[in-house]
């Protein structure tokens, strides 16, 4: 077998379907945000980002940076190990302690990114639990359908946000089968968000646990950040909340939240948690200064959705069609991968805009986009830029314009 | 169902065993390696590290901080997405061309950990060949045996390091199946060290694919740090070499490199990969710094094997027995789970030195022990304190004594 041509022809097909990705070299511009260099093969140049997920610009946050500095001085770069083998620093501890509390639990548990924390969490629940059933949306994130697949459980698919559907999956399964409802806040391509009271009651009339990802909400919504749950005062009735720390609070890695027996028992069985290396001290000192700035401050979140109802009104008043939603996220849908990857070329090429084309497998054929996510640090002038790009873009192509 | 009393009993079960792990809190300290402080109830009290994967203490270095100091205030906390979507940062791009480098390769690719980096790979290149057939190392690492797992391709185990074994377990399979070997330089726990050679003219012989982990190598063995392959110069003989920057290289993430066909199909296809944040521009700067500081100098890794062979013969002198083997790891072997986590308990109260215990599943049951890592930042008195210790409460708890 040629391996290498057996590699090359799959990537052919990828550039034959408009899917090939390629990779945008930024240098994001602390100070700056959301401003970038570009760097490419005839040199660099200043862009606009429009698609970053550090929604609220924390990532340069000057308190996020000072502790960042300090704790590096203090402890170095890496944590040394994983955590059960000198791997545990302090500013773990009191992450962990941090993050229990925003989200008004007992415990919390870190892990390497959002990712990790979604497949090792679902992987070792369920498969942990002897006929265990999952009851999942169907439009979950990939690194939770990879952990139920990984975890070799019957999955029952549920339609999205339907909780009828739910319940009648729910009604099919036996009585005493331990369940798991795993579902998203705000789903991260659409922006919608889910009905978490009416899916509690359904997980309530039938015994099952629930699973959250908070990871498009955490920071962003409820009084102190808590996500949805928090808006909405749910958070007691979730099992396990899970969240980012490299979106909303700028930094990287993920966690999960839950009483302090569901959280040991991911501790002490998660192949994904156990041999992995720690979060360096310093992301966790970063992390830790941005859950507790975005705890005390509803600034950036007001900011944020100004931005974000700002934009929308504009792109109104210039035709240019999105999807609407109760969110921060504003898709604004191309339906073709290759005028996708087109429009996103002449953005950054001509106007100095990036905002990455979104394809098949992040999201569904035929429903190609470009996923636009406005922070607190976009002024009126970059909005107007944007949207007047895109009308002209519009125009040339021909999309289709609201009435 | 009552989950939670569910998942306490589970607990009690590892209680029972005695491999209920608790964390040591700790808090490095920059500049004073091996030297941290331990949090307890009690307060705080300064400690010696025995047992930390900071190999050569590159996670103090002055230079790997100055690069991370200087990333974080040109580019901020964190990446802001996945390397697809607004998250690449131009350090990403320099760290993936020195890896490559470093290991003679013509492209690499990161992750957030080296236990992504397994899984992902192996799992993306065995699931996307059908038919795959994987051979892999009995003594393989948990991330390697979940990556084989969740591609749900056949595996046929070999015996540890046993090429004979590979061999006829490869002539036994179909000669166009695609086959993939998956094993590791450096093992861990035991420290003995892969036939790198012998197994790439089988590889050869029947047309298989290798797989490297140099985890525990990369940076500590070879001319420039590329491992056991770039010491036996047999770097362009291998497939992918998979490697960390959290152990010698002392930060965090995980990396695969290979054939620019290699990377970039993993790259396209891996889920893991694909959609998870990218590492933080500050952590690419200083694994960076770290890897063409030690690409530079041996300085360290003399030192280093110097140590390893003090605190040898010094354990040899007072009759505590270790595993033999040719690398860097020290394994004190006290083959009892329970009184290993005593011996390690009185280590640190009484003696002020943390080595954690290894339990099952990290080694098999009845192979519980100490594993001891020494590093360049060890003195003299360290080691002498060290050996004492040991001495003292192997002679209280009544272990054998080698001859």
């Amino acid at each position: 077998m040629n391996y290498e041509d057996y590699f090359r022809r799959q990537l052919d097909g990828l550039r034959r379907e408009g899917r090939y990705r390629v990779f945008a070299d930024l240098e994001r511009k602390a100070g700056a945000f959301p401003r970038a260099a570009h760097h490419t093969p005839s040199g660099e140049r200043e862009v606009t980002v429009w698609c970053s997920n550090d929604y609220l610009g924390m990532g340069q946050h000057p308190k996020v940076l000072a502790a960042m500095h300090e704790a590096l001085d203090r402890c170095g770069a890496g944590a040394g190990g994983t955590r059960n083998i000198a791997g545990t620093n302090h500013y773990h501890v009191l992450l962990e302690a941090e993050l229990a509390d925003l989200h008004g639990k007992q415990a919390a548990l870190l892990f390497n990114s959002g990712y990790v924390s979604n497949w090792t969490t679902l992987s070792t629940l369920a498969s942990r639990m002897p006929g265990c059933v999952i009851l999942s949306d169907e439009l979950n994130h990939a690194s939770m359908i990879e952990g139920m697949k990984h975890s070799r459980c019957a999955t029952r698919v549920f339609r999205h946000n339907d909780v009828a559907d739910l319940r009648s999956k729910l009604s099919d399964l036996d009585r005493d089968a331990p369940k798991l409802i795993a579902f998203e806040a705000v789903y991260s391509m659409d922006g919608d968000i889910a009905p978490i009271a009416d899916i509690c009651d359904v997980a309530d009339e039938h015994g099952a646990l629930t699973y959250l990802d908070e990871v498009h909400a955490t920071g962003l919504y409820g009084p102190r950040g808590g996500g949805i749950s928090d808006r909405e005062g749910l958070s007691d009735r979730l099992t396990v909340i899970e969240g980012t720390l490299a979106k909303a609070f700028g930094v990287i890695g993920g966690y999960i939240t839950g009483s302090h027996t569901v959280c040991d028992f991911v501790r002490s069985f998660a192949s994904g948690f156990i041999f992995s290396s720690a979060l360096p001290p310093a992301v966790a000192a970063g992390a830790l200064t941005s859950i507790r700035h975005l705890k005390a401050s509803s600034h950036e979140r007001e900011r944020h959705q100004d931005r974000v109802a700002t934009l929308r009104r504009k792109l109104d008043q210039a035709g240019v069609q999105h999807l609407d939603n109760p969110s921060h996220i504003v898709p604004v849908m191309v339906r073709d991968p290759v005028l996708c990857k087109e429009i996103s070329d002449t953005l950054l090429d001509r106007y100095g805009i990036y905002v990455q084309p979104i394809n098949y497998p992040t999201v569904a054929r035929g429903t190609e986009r470009l996923r636009i996510t406005p922070s607190p640090l976009h002024s009126d002038a970059d909005i107007d830029a944007l949207v007047t790009a895109l009308s002209e873009i519009w125009a040339e192509v021909g999309l289709a314009r609201a009435a």
